[in-house]
């Protein structure tokens, strides 16, 4: 349960503020397993409802879940010469099994392109069975040091997309279609506005030929990366075997492309919304997007509103303005022995969308009196027609808060920095995206990222890119090959 | 792609029948890390619904989902003595992680009660926070040395629930209601009738005070134990100190309870429904209920029938009279260059519940000539009104199904069992479940064990044990304390 006490403010502390809110909302807990965290349900539950948007769209781009061994031989993971080299150093490794020592070590999936493209190399022979598109919702563990709650843990729940294709060309379509399925979900789900772009060779997934990812902004200035696709190329099917028979007889290998997403989005969630109150959860993601609360003095009062409160709720979720499928998600919370004002707080502080308060004169003037929990700005609700006026709330509060944090990012992105001095001093005070140019040398990133902590977070996709092309790196006063996104980062 | 060859027959050997459908209806493959499996997307998609059946039924019951990490310290194991004992032979045991020796090794999951009890330390103070209502769907790896692909693998999916309350009867009642939930999910879901019971001392579950069970019977009459809920008493809160302060004040330990089902029901769908020419799987699990196939001759028929087809899948995905959220799952098959009979064979044995065939003789009738998997009995369905009718064919196939089930248990039950010998001759022949006395001796348990590989599968639950109560125990003819359900188990 939640006390009282106010929280870490955002401008006092933001990394403070972070892990309290991330506690005392309940929406994880730190385990006994250094850098493995609890996800508590509160938690869990938005995890719930990413994962059911998510699948649906997979489902909707044509593709299957299924489901590969979590332990892996050290062996697999040595055959793509990036990828160990990029992974081994982080993986947990299982020595012994059923009291004997193993014959070969095996590793806990970090990812799973080495155990997947082995199974598709069985799986695939003719273009006939090409494309193949498959995903797993699955843990993960990376062996982190530095870790924070959702952010970076030992362990994480993920999907990850895998897939085969007879050509280059649609390895790359599926590539920049699954980048917008995540764009489209961490904008018009997350409410969360995202840049998307290439990254650098250096940023780029051990084992690929080109990463795409999804860049946003957090409160403190910083970016997320969010989510990412891979075009792998050939370099996994080479490594292990995935040959398919083209139509006019050839043996080829295949394409492949690999993307995923991960719990990780619920601290993006948190550091985008989140207010000194607590959590702010976009309705389309909250398990709880309305909580109806009785007010009495009585206990006369009490049964009747009780009861008005309940009555209200059933008229809320049956409701079917939005579709049968899609319900209002309606708590009512009569509690007894605790003050209104400590049940607002707590649920402020687990960010729950909307308030409805219902007390004796609000019973009389038929209206409930609701509090947004984005702008805490009050209204009353008139009874007739409660559950449509509640749903448009709710979708004002979702763009509401897509807005918000648009023109908050919007406010922290310079597009004319006058000289590297002072994107040196922009990084050291508030930070915030950086447009500018960069030669495309890999010593000019680690300058930068060695003198401000700022890396290049992608070259961003056209939409995303300056009216006026930069001409010069930002780093070295070069010409610029490419227009590039500078940010520190999580 | 499955080949045109034909299974072996349940008859001819039941074991290589069982494995041949798994792989060939494409619901899993062998991994190259001996004991694990890939679930392809055929059995992944059966387990998606049963998840979703399940964690809707979990719901309603009040529990909510959240994640404990899957790396345990081996300390924790080690604090309930009989639990370790049961689980250490079969962990998996991480030495090394960011490459480094780890100063304690950890273990992956073979079960979560450890971690979540610890856990539920840090959460429970007071009567206030119980009964504290979890479930996990997750992983977890124990080391095997005889698998069968979903029966038994070093690695398999599960939901574990694990529950807190004040009071024994509390928990038991828990138990009870999580078994009962069980059953009606295998009943009505799985069409898999089972027989709920106790399980005797040697067989519940190492660190409980009672486990009760949910036994099916395969169609090689061998018994498979399909989901388990335990009253763990305060074995686990003594160990963990899961401690709250009761409404008079006092400090006492909880009571807790745990219950499972895993992939390892997927298996038992198969048995119990699967037929010679492959799956049967019960439409309310079947990720396509129903497969449309165009059949044409000419090119001109082909675009003719094959809009047919797809006009009349929109009219039963539109259909709502289950509900907007419970559409019919329908698929088209047009592919071209494939005969009909090969196309049939293949949904056969990957087990769709019913097949339209639809020719142009077909069209001109204004109906569609169905075939039911299970029984495979045939009959024109007309066009008007088609998705009722559909729907209606499925809902026959669910409960014909379950009684099919129900009577071919029934028929190897036997209640009468003449003697000992007689038990012995029958285990070595067709096996079954017989329903005899037990005089409570974990002996004569040892004994029946060695000589015929049967074990007593429950005590069953009142509404299964027999008119006429046994006196003598099977093994020793001693005075039977219980009447006892002997079989041999998968």
């Amino acid at each position: 349960m939640a006390d009282d006490k106010k929280l870490t403010t955002r401008a006092g502390d933001f990394s403070a503020w972070y892990n309290e809110l991330v506690l005392r909302a309940e929406l994880a807990d730190y385990s006994p397993v250094k850098g493995s965290m609890v996800i508590r349900p509160n938690g869990y539950g938005i995890w719930e409802r990413m994962q059911r948007a998510l699948d649906d769209m997979f489902k909707a781009t044509g593709h299957r879940n299924a489901y590969f061994p979590l332990l892996i031989p050290e062996s697999f993971l040595k055959k793509e010469a990036q990828h160990v080299e990029g992974f081994a150093p982080e993986c947990a490794v299982v020595t012994h099994g059923g009291g004997k020592k193993l014959e070969e070590p095996l590793v806990i999936r970090p990812t799973s392109e080495t155990i997947i493209y082995h199974m598709f190399a069985k799986w695939v022979q003719s273009y006939r069975d090409l494309p193949l598109l498959i995903n797993q919702w699955a843990n993960v563990v990376r062996w982190e040091m530095r870790t924070r709650l959702f952010l970076r843990t030992l362990e994480f729940l993920w999907q990850e997309g895998h897939t085969a294709h007879a050509t280059h060309d649609e390895a790359e379509e599926e590539t920049r279609r699954m980048l917008g399925v995540y764009r489209t979900f961490m904008e018009e789900f997350m409410a969360m506005p995202v840049i998307t772009g290439q990254k650098s060779e250096s940023e780029k997934f051990a084992g690929a030929l080109r990463t795409y990812s999804c860049e946003a902004m957090m409160q403190d200035n910083k970016a997320l990366q969010a989510g990412t696709s891979h075009n792998l190329g050939q370099n996994f099917s080479k490594a292990f075997e995935l040959k398919f028979q083209t139509e006019a007889g050839d043996i080829e290998f295949a394409w492949n492309t690999s993307w995923g997403v991960s719990t990780r989005m619920i601290g993006g969630l948190v550091m985008t919304h989140g207010d000194d109150n607590g959590l702010v959860t976009p309705p389309r993601l909250a398990p709880i997007e309305v909580v109806i609360i009785p007010i009495w003095k009585t206990d006369d009062e009490k049964a009747k509103l009780t009861e008005a409160a309940n009555a209200h709720r059933d008229e809320l979720t049956s409701w079917m303005g939005r579709g049968a499928h899609d319900r209002l998600r309606v708590h009512v919370d009569a509690r007894d022995g605790m003050r209104a004002g400590a049940k607002y707080y707590e649920w402020e502080l687990q960010g729950v969308p909307l308030r409805l308060e219902l007390g004796p004169k609000d019973l009389e003037k038929q209206s409930v009196f609701s509090a947004r929990r984005d702008t805490r700005a009050k209204a009353p609700i008139a009874m007739a027609g409660v559950a449509e006026s509640v749903a448009k709330v709710l979708e004002t509060i979702q763009s509401d808060m897509f807005a918000a944090a648009k023109a908050r990012r919007e406010a922290h992105s310079v597009r004319d920095i006058a000289s590297y001095d002072a994107f040196k001093q922009l990084m050291d005070g508030d930070g915030g995206f950086v447009y500018a140019g960069w030669c495309g040398d890999g010593a000019c990133e680690t300058k930068v990222k060695e003198e401000t902590k700022a890396t290049i977070r992608c070259i961003p996709d056209e939409e995303f890119r300056s009216a006026q092309a930069p001409t010069a790196c930002l780093a070295c006063g070069g010409p610029a090959k490419h227009e590039a996104v500078w940010a520190k980062a999580y």
